[in-house]
């Protein structure tokens, strides 16, 4: 992805493997700063895992992919030790169970860890171009897109899923313009997708969240489209908080919503969405936005990190294949045992 | 309304008039800190109701009727001078035009200005707690209501719209729980209601205005009760940023949706609301939280201050004379010209 530093116009992968280190961007601290996050250990893997340093689906499956190697090589904890430590950061998105399962694998047959997580990684940006120039074909000119969070480069080591089909139509000259809901409580959307379609040069605009609504019901939003997590046998999708609400505001007012999702994120393993965990996290993060309390002393908060939009909201799943029908999601990937 | 200051319980309306004085608690810098603000003049009370030192549709009317009352004392400027210019500090709450035609009304007619803004703000609150009273029977026991922004005291001069029932129903033994959406971008949930409702020993919590679905669907939510600012003579109702989206979510969940309005809330000289004008406030209240960027430097948002919810998504509208259907708006108010 592109990122202006001192002036120049630097290519960056959102996590990447360097002399035996996991390295990632700093999601936590852009755009105000831009900082390299070095993971030593499995241990400081595990930190940017669950705290956020890294995050977004795909590239979460690609940091556990680069910590197994890393596990490899340096030996110090058993590998099936490492895959356990690495599966409990995080219980929503699927592809850093698929990813650490792929690396054991791979591990297990003997290939080079080093090269496994590498081919990994590069697998994910291949689907991510591929995904792009499927959806794109969804975008006419000048084209109102609304997405939600941040599905881009950073969520997927580059190009991103749901903003990929957008960077390929704005490549092809279509000018889409892009609704960016601010996404709270960590705000993911105000902060990492809005600095991503500026340094893309697309043209988009920063709304609170809820009023993805209100744009819908004026007319001025032509299709949603969102990452996912997770994604059932039955077509349902665990994404960011406030995805089944878009879902639910776009079926309402005849606005088609599409999820772009890699293998990875694709859990045939489970019925539906009411078998996906949705992880709790810290009430801080809604009571305080900056280390500053929004609220008075003492109330507490709720933070569900995602929510499950069922298939019937959803118009239809953007892969690398094509585009299909939430209840083709078996046919498309197979009824895999997990 | 309580407001625990230095160890104890004080009783504080919103706005009030104090020898010559208007006088309101700033409600921009609750709950951090309580601070009340004096209006001296016209000028003052124009920059009260704009920034929002004061708001709330029925407490924007009582503020505006407490000027109009000063401006009558003083008589610095013509009397069809301030209502034309406090009519013009905020577009979209009915209560302000209602509240200042009141007053010129009561002028003209030569009855004591200052008697007649205090018998305006005395019939809200009278309003209020027979909302209140209707509105509670709604509520069963320990009863899980969601509200949105804050249709509390601090909106309505004392006691609130939305929050009356919950207040009648707490007095009751009831045990109301209310889910408080945080409201951005001015976070009026998190900084006003969450306050009341501590200072009321109400049980609550605070969620991401994106989350209020997720709550919906997973069956947590058993009725939903939010103010309005406008209600047009068909039954649509203009109500802070986020309304419409919770409305229609109630309405998918199987989940009813009431609005609680005084009189002064409802325009039946407007057929729809086509005809609201929503207010566009600053950017800045978007992209600045505690005057620092969430986004990236040239990052532009759009800040539409209210939502019109269509009258099909709301079951009913309680009143100080009851609970009726939005069809029957007309019926209950009259087909008032403006």
């Amino acid at each position: 992805m592109k990122v202006l530093r001192n002036g120049r116009c630097v290519d960056y992968r959102a996590v990447w493997f360097e002399k035996g280190l996991v390295k990632m961007i700093d999601q936590r601290v852009l755009p105000a700063s831009f900082r390299v996050f070095t993971a030593k250990t499995l241990s400081d893997n595990e930190f940017a895992i669950r705290e956020m340093v890294v995050r977004g689906a795909p590239s979460i499956g690609a940091a556990a992919a680069y910590a197994m190697a890393q596990a490899v090589i340096q030996k110090k904890v058993r590998i099936e030790s490492a895959a356990k430590r690495l599966k409990s950061t995080r219980p929503t998105a699927y592809d850093l169970f698929y990813a650490v399962d792929y690396m054991l694998e791979s591990i297990h047959e003997g290939k080079d860890p080093v090269e496994s997580a590498m081919n990994y990684a590069n697998s994910i940006i291949d689907e991510c171009i591929q995904i792009g120039m499927n959806g794109a074909h969804l975008l006419k000119d000048g084209c109102r897109v609304m997405t939600h969070c941040n599905a881009g480069a950073l969520a997927t080591v580059d190009f991103g899923t749901a903003l990929a089909p957008i960077r390929v139509a704005q490549e092809q000259g279509r000018k889409p313009f892009v609704f960016v809901s601010e996404t709270r409580p960590r705000l993911q959307g105000a902060r990492l997708t809005a600095w991503e379609l500026k340094n893309e040069g697309i043209r988009h605009v920063l709304i609170p969240d809820s009023a993805s609504g209100h744009f819908m019901k004026n007319g001025d939003v032509d299709i949603v489209i969102t990452g996912a997590d997770r994604v059932a046998a039955n077509g349902d999708a665990a994404n960011k908080i406030g995805t089944y609400e878009k879902a639910v505001l776009a079926k309402e007012n005849g606005i088609p919503f599409y999820i772009a999702v890699p293998r990875s994120s694709v859990d045939t393993g489970i019925k539906s969405g009411d078998d996906i965990i949705i992880e709790e996290r810290r009430q801080e993060e809604v009571l305080k936005i900056n280390g500053k309390l929004i609220s008075a002393n003492g109330v507490k908060a709720k933070n569900p990190s995602f929510d499950v939009t069922p298939a019937r909201y959803i118009t239809g799943i953007i892969t690398k294949n094509g585009i299909f029908k939430p209840s083709d999601v078996v046919r498309e990937f197979g009824n895999r045992k997990r």
